[in-house]
């Protein structure tokens, strides 16, 4: 796919172009919004000069069959609000698109809510993503919501503000001073809370915002070692909170566009998961400094939790109280009921998803693989449980989940309080025809998966933790009559595959028929 | 759609075309197969000289997500077949699609097999085939087999051979000849066995023949007032059957192609069945001449039985034991379970489809439909059953089969033992979001159908009787909350529809927000 030109799609400045400067020396596409009210104001004047398009958009597709092909949802909209913003913003889709090309050839992914490339499957091949229980850097999934800045590490401070006792600026050499702050790195699983959402769009269509954003599959989940401090350390180092601060609010560099205004990401977590040393402020994965489309040189990983509060290039830490009021924290990642849509969703009536719930997946086979086995199939996946929960068991059920098998201990990887479990199992598999496998996961608090996807689904197509399903045909070579058909369909050299290519054969033999008619007494009754 | 042109796609003839007479004067379009095993040979012959298309053809679509529009099945196969066949069969097509297009403009249809064009929702507008009680001719589903052919009426006869008394000749007007036969008139339902198929296609692909043939939705089906004469009175006109006969067989004047043969459409019924007064030498549709669509000058109806059992341009019936040996009755029409498949289904492990089964179907609302209603919601269908047993009970569910409601007698047209019936119902609606509602009938023989697609699946996705099912978005103005919302979207002149659409303005004002968080303690305990 090329590169989007600016000003593509008829898009056409309304007056002089704006210029909003550039912050500070050394920080490409970081513009600063949240210290200036006045310019976020102006921001959200030019935008309302225009009438971006929404109705075209891909969301609608939800309401048609969904797309033969991989859809690339091009995010028009969220590219027209950068043309809008002048010199500065509109380069930013391009630029960040470029950092999505240097990831792994076979590795689709998106780089923000703009350019997306649509995998049904996930950003990465299905099978390659449980080869390692450690998820390469290349193939880890990628979810930004702007564009990508580009930030000099000799000239990266962190601020440390708010209700803190004594505010800080520390530099990467102060936080890499093993002094001030002892290292640490977990192993730490990361999910978009959007995982398997394609699982609910497929059933009922929900708020295409959503939609837009990351129509994922099973792919939005990776797992690494991430090195840095624990925040609880920074904090500690700064006096600790006061006059009552029990969340700590992260300040990313990158601009986020919501409903006609312009924002810095901005989230928070409690101070609570940070005293357990939950909250990582990492410089590393995988042994290699963080690459930029993951946040280098620093950006928070929180264990546990969704991925949205791991925040990337991380300028900025202040302590408050309550949960931040920036929208991506009180206006974003909402779970609602299934009675809760257009007519009547508020930011109220949903619930704030922090902690993630348990869940697995099956990666291999996959959805409406055709497979000739002799009694027995092989399948492969993850399980994941957030808010240091583990997968303890995971069960696969070869009937759409009433009978269910256990996968052995010794076929799971090794157990992390915050990381996933690879599985496999070889699946006892009698009956022919389509079939639907199913996974679901137990964790250590005997939390598991709710069986269907309804029973779970929400109008922000959220954290799809029902038991993921794939049908397979299966066609049992040990069963007489299909070893004799696949016999016969080798000599003739034809295919079995696809099953749903018409035979050009006859079926059977007019003397077989005969014999079989015989048998049964014909077709009716004699009398 | 413009006529396929003839040896369009690349197709090319191979050697001299061959020349296949029709066999009568006035009866174009037809070619006699069954009376000539040499010239069955030949077609054989020639049709093995080529390599028709197979794999690209549009059953694969089955195994990939279903196409955004409806599909046009051009049926390339089929039309090279006839193609192959020399000047008096390379017409049929182009012929054929012309009659089509003389249908009622609103309603889509099928011609043959090779002329479908595919409307995911049934082949006439969804709203008006539950019109009326009685499905105007042109509104009225047709599936042929082969091309059309035209019959002059005056050059019309029938010929009644094989295992009867006395064979005999017979003019149409031997038929209509009051003092030789009684005439008699007969409400009855027609239904393809293929009615509803798209419901199996979407969860489970099966076989490619069969797609590509008859792709239906609930549209396959109508209801007629036919007039002729009972075969029992023309069998015993000659005599009645000898030699312990106990089948007729059927032979239409279409060409009907299978695995390489070309045959006459030929199917059969038991004698029990016509000696009951169930089977009609029909002339009128809906006090009309026969359409030639329809099979004029003549066609059987057999009452309650799969509609491929009603030959059209009838030439001939014949006594014979046991059920026919054409491979429309052998070969076609099979039931199988849903462990039978590509690679193990035979002729005679699927059981013949004669006697239909209770079904039924929600016309109105359609499948996704977005409905702003104030507690309640019209739901309206029809319900059949086969074999004279005739619906006594329709219930409508609002929650996918758990709570049924049912339907008052008196909103249920008039019974028949071979009818259909259109009902309707106000169904109360209090949940808002994605319903899912289904409907179920029950027979006179409290038959009543299986509740899921997968509890009835079968490889050659025949007779879909399962609970048919439409999701429908409800929203209740009832509820203050969504009238709120859409009090304030009229006065912004926004829609709620459709609901993928992103609503651009605030869910909440930051007051109610803070009050609601007041009110539920935060979204985090205190302690």
């Amino acid at each position: 796919m090329a590169p989007a030109e600016p000003n593509a799609l008829a898009f056409r400045p309304k007056g002089e172009p704006p210029v909003f400067e550039e912050e500070r020396k050394g920080w490409k596409g970081y513009i600063e919004w949240e210290k200036y009210p006045e310019k976020k104001k102006q921001a959200a004047e030019i935008l309302k000069k225009y009438d971006f398009p929404v109705r075209h958009q891909p969301p609608e597709f939800q309401l048609q069959p969904l797309p033969k092909t991989n859809p690339i949802l091009t995010g028009e909209r969220w590219k027209q609000y950068h043309y809008a913003m002048g010199p500065n913003l509109e380069k930013l889709p391009d630029k960040s698109w470029e950092y999505v090309k240097r990831r792994s050839p076979r590795t689709l992914s998106t780089c923000s809510s703009s350019l997306i490339t649509v995998n049904r499957r996930g950003y990465v091949s299905h099978k390659r993503l449980v080869e390692s229980e450690i998820t390469p850097n290349k193939d880890h999934f990628v979810r930004n919501h702007g564009g990508i800045p580009e930030i000099d590490p000799q000239e990266y401070t962190l601020d440390i503000s708010g209700l803190v006792k004594n505010p800080k600026r520390l530099t990467l050499a102060d936080l890499q001073n093993e002094d001030l702050f002892p290292r640490q790195t977990n192993t730490v699983t990361l999910q978009c809370s959007g995982t398997r959402r394609m699982e609910q769009i497929a059933v009922y269509p929900g708020d295409g915002d959503e939609l837009i954003n990351a129509p994922w599959a099973e792919g939005a989940i990776g797992n690494a070692r991430w090195t840095g401090v624990s925040l609880k350390k920074v904090i500690k180092h700064c006096g600790g909170l006061v006059d009552g601060a029990d969340n700590l609010e992260f300040y990313g560099a990158d601009t986020y566009f919501k409903k006609g205004q312009a924002y810095n990401y901005v989230v928070s977590v409690p101070w609570r998961k940070v005293k357990a040393n939950e909250v990582l402020l990492a410089w590393e994965m995988n042994g290699e400094p963080l690459p930029k489309i993951h946040g280098f040189p620093l950006r928070t990983v929180v264990f546990g939790y969704i991925g949205a509060r791991s925040c990337k290039w991380l300028y900025e830490i202040k302590g408050i109280k309550g949960p931040s009021q920036a929208p991506v924290q009180k206006k974003e990642y909402l779970y609602y009921t299934p009675q809760v849509g257009k007519q009547n969703a508020m930011y109220s009536n949903g619930f704030s998803i922090q902690d993630m719930p348990v869940s697995s997946a099956i990666m291999s086979p996959t959805d409406m693989d055709q497979i000739v086995h002799d009694g027995s199939v092989k399948l492969k996946g993850w399980a994941y449980s957030g808010g240091g929960r583990w997968p303890v068991r995971v069960e696969v059920s070869g009937d759409g989940g009433s009978v269910w098998y256990e996968v052995s201990p010794e076929n799971m990887s090794t157990k992390y309080f915050h990381g996933w479990r690879l599985w496999e199992i070889e699946m006892p598999v009698d009956a022919e025809g389509w079939l639907e496998f199913c996974v679901r996961c137990w964790d250590n608090a005997l939390n598991t998966q709710p069986t269907f996807v309804r029973s779970a689904w929400n109008w922000d197509l959220h954290v799809t933790s029902s038991c993921h399903r794939v049908k397979i045909y299966s066609m049992n070579r040990s069963r007489p009559q299909t070893a004799a058909r696949l016999k016969l369909l080798e000599e003739k050299g034809m295919s079995i595959l696809p099953i749903t290519q018409p035979l050009e054969i006859d079926l059977e033999t007019d003397e077989h028929y005969d014999e079989a008619m015989e048998a049964m007494g014909g077709r009716d009754p004699k009398e």
